[in-house]
C-alpha cells in the first residue's frame, strides 16, 4: 500500500531527501552533496540519485510512496509545476521539474518554495502543530517566510508571498539588497547582524573578537558571534539583543497585520542566539503590540532544524495528492 | 421570496441602512441620527426603526430580507454574535445583537466589525470586484483595515486582524496612540496629515493657512489642507504628498509581505486629495518594491464611499446565510 511519502528539499549545495509517514514522522533521510553539475540533466540526475538511495535506506520501492514533494529555491509556477527560474543550478530555467519527478518514479509530484515548505513542516509536524495559523521566519544570508492560515498555505497573486524579510521597519533606515531602503532582512538577518557587528567594532567598540575584525572582517560569522556573546564578550551579546529587538520590531508588524495564533523563528542563529534573541524579541512584542494581536500568541523557535524542508515538501504533497498533483 | 438583503452600518454618529439585491445594487438607504441615547434598549430602538424605515422606503416587508448584516465599531466576538464593547455607544458592553435584531425581523443576521464590513463591500460590489485577494486602508481619525484573502475575510486568531495603521514603518519614529512608534497611522491618517501640517507651520514653514494655525490650530482639518493644495499652496501640497509616500511605505510592507491582487484606499481624504496622494505613493511602490510583489497588481481609491459599510455588511449576511447566520 502506498501508504508513505517522499519530500526533497533541492538546495544549491545539498540535495535532502526524507522518507516520512503521513504524520510527519521521519522513517528515513540522506542528504547528498550537489556537487558541480554542469546540466539540466545532470541535476536531475542527482535528485533521482539522492531519492533512489533514500528509498533504499528505507527499504522501500516508489511504490510504497503516495506523493512526493520537492522543496526548490528560485522563482516557480507552481500551478504548472516548474522552475522558471533560480540562480545557484546550471541551466536550470523553465525547468519542468514536476514533470519529470512523476515520470521517474510514477507517482503524483507537487513543486513549494523552499520558504513555504519549510514553514509547512513546522506547521505540519514541527513546533506549530495544532495551530490554525501559523507565520515563519527563517533567519540566514536573508530572512524568508512562509504565511500558513486556517490550515492552508497562503501564496499570493503571484506566487511572492512571505516576504517577511522586507517588510519596512525604518522608511529612512538602511538599504536592503532588494533595492527597498529600511528592511527587517537588513537589520536582523544572520548577514545583516554580522554587518551591524563589524561596523560597530570598525567604529571602535571593544571586544574580544577586535583582532580577529580588524584582521579578517570576511571571517566573521553570526556563530562566531553567537559563541562569542555566550562566552561573556558584550558587544557580541549587544548586537545579537538588538537583533531579538529588530525581529520583535517585524513581529509586531505581523501581529497587528495579520493576528495569527503563531509566529515561528528559524535558522542556525537560533541554535546559537536562544534567549539573547528570543527575550528581547518577547519584550518588544509585549511594549509594542496592540493587546488583542498578542493575546495568546505563541512566539517559538522551530523544531525539526534542517529537516523542517523535506518533511513540508512531503506535507505538501499529502495534502494535494488525490487532488491537484499530477 | 426572501430574494433581497439588509445592511446596517452602526456608527457613533449616525445609523445608516440600506437594502440591497445579491449583487451589491443598492435598492434603498437611509441614514438615521444616533442622537444621545442613554440606555442599550434605546440604542437597539434606533437600530430597529432606522431599519424599519430604510425598509419602508424600499416598500418592502422584512419577509423580502433573506439576511442581514450589521456593521459594528468595537470588540466583537463574531461566532457568539456579541459586541463584547464599543466606546461610542451607552451601556453597550457584552450586547447579544446577533440575537436582539433575529428576534426583532425574524431573519438570520450576523456581525461584523466596521472596517471588515467597508473592505467586503469594496470586494463584492465596488473597486476590488472580481479580484481574488484585497486588502483595504481606510484613511480617518486613524488608519483602519480589512483583509480579503481567497475570496474570504481573513479575521485573525482574535478576530483583531488588519489593525493594518499600526505596521511600523519607522520603529524610532513618531509615537502612536495605540502605545506603539512609527506606525503608519502616527504618519499618514487624515488627523497625522493635520499634524504634521501643524507641526510645519509652527515651526515656521510659510502658508496661505498661516494666520489660521496660529489662531485657531484646532479647526484645520485636511479637507482644508486639501483645499488649499488645490488652490497653490506648497505647504498644504507637500504635506499631503509626504502622507502619499508615507502610505505607500506602507503598501510595500503589503505587497512584500502578503502579495495581493488589490490595494485600496478609502477615507475622506482621498477625494479631496486624489493623485496629491496617489501619485507619491504608486512612486514609492515603484521604487522600493520587489518585482513580483507589485506585478499586475492594481491600488485604486474605493469606489462605494460611505455606502460600503453597509453594503459590505449585506454582502457578508449573503455569505453565510444559509451556512452559519442564526
Amino acid at each position: 500500500m502506498a501508504e508513505y511519502l517522499t519530500g526533497i528539499d533541492l538546495g544549491g549545495t545539498n540535495i535532502k531527501v526524507g522518507v516520512v509517514d503521513q504524520t510527519g514522522r521521519i522513517i528515513s533521510k540522506h542528504s547528498a552533496p550537489m556537487g558541480k553539475p554542469r546540466t539540466r540533466e545532470e541535476v536531475l540526475e542527482k535528485i533521482y540519485a539522492a531519492t533512489e538511495e533514500t528509498l533504499r535506506r528505507a527499504g522501500m520501492k516508489a511504490d510504497r510512496i503516495k506523493a512526493l514533494g520537492i522543496a526548490t529555491p528560485g522563482t516557480l509556477d507552481i500551478a504548472a509545476g516548474v522552475v522558471v527560474s533560480a540562480a545557484n543550478l546550471p541551466d536550470w530555467e523553465n525547468v519542468a521539474l514536476r514533470e519529470s519527478v512523476r515520470k521517474r518514479f510514477d507517482i503524483p509530484v507537487v513543486l513549494e518554495n523552499d520558504a513555504n515548505a519549510a514553514a509547512w513542516g513546522e506547521y505540519w509536524a514541527g513546533a506549530g502543530k495544532e495551530t490554525s495559523s501559523m507565520i515563519m521566519l527563517t533567519l540566514g544570508t536573508g530572512i524568508g517566510g512562509g504565511i500558513i492560515l486556517d490550515g492552508k498555505l497562503w501564496h499570493g497573486f503571484k506566487d511572492s508571498a512571505g516576504e517577511i524579510g522586507h517588510v519596512v521597519i525604518d522608511y529612512h533606515g538602511r538599504q536592503c539588497a532588494c533595492g527597498n531602503i529600511g528592511c527587517l532582512e537588513a537589520y536582523a538577518s544572520a548577514d545583516s547582524t554580522v554587518r551591524r557587528f563589524v561596523e560597530a567594532v570598525k567604529s571602535g567598540k571593544s571586544t574580544n573578537l577586535e583582532r580577529h575584525v580588524h584582521e579578517h572582517p570576511e571571517e566573521i560569522t553570526s556563530k562566531i558571534i553567537c559563541e562569542e556573546a555566550l562566552k561573556g564578550d558584550v558587544l557580541s551579546r549587544k548586537t545579537l539583543e538588538e537583533t531579538g529587538f529588530y525581529l520583535g520590531v517585524g513581529v509586531v508588524t505581523i501581529l497587528h497585520f495579520m493576528n495569527p495564533e503563531m509566529v515561528v523563528l528559524t535558522g542556525g542563529m537560533i541554535i546559537g542566539a536562544g534567549s539573547m534573541l528570543m527575550d528581547p524579541l518577547k519584550r518588544v512584542v509585549e511594549e509594542r503590540a496592540m493587546g488583542r494581536s498578542r493575546e495568546d500568541v505563541r512566539i517559538a523557535f522551530a523544531r525539526l532544524g534542517g529537516d523542517a524542508g523535506f518533511v513540508g515538501a512531503a506535507g505538501c504533497a499529502l495534502t494535494v495528492s488525490g487532488t491537484s498533483a499530477s
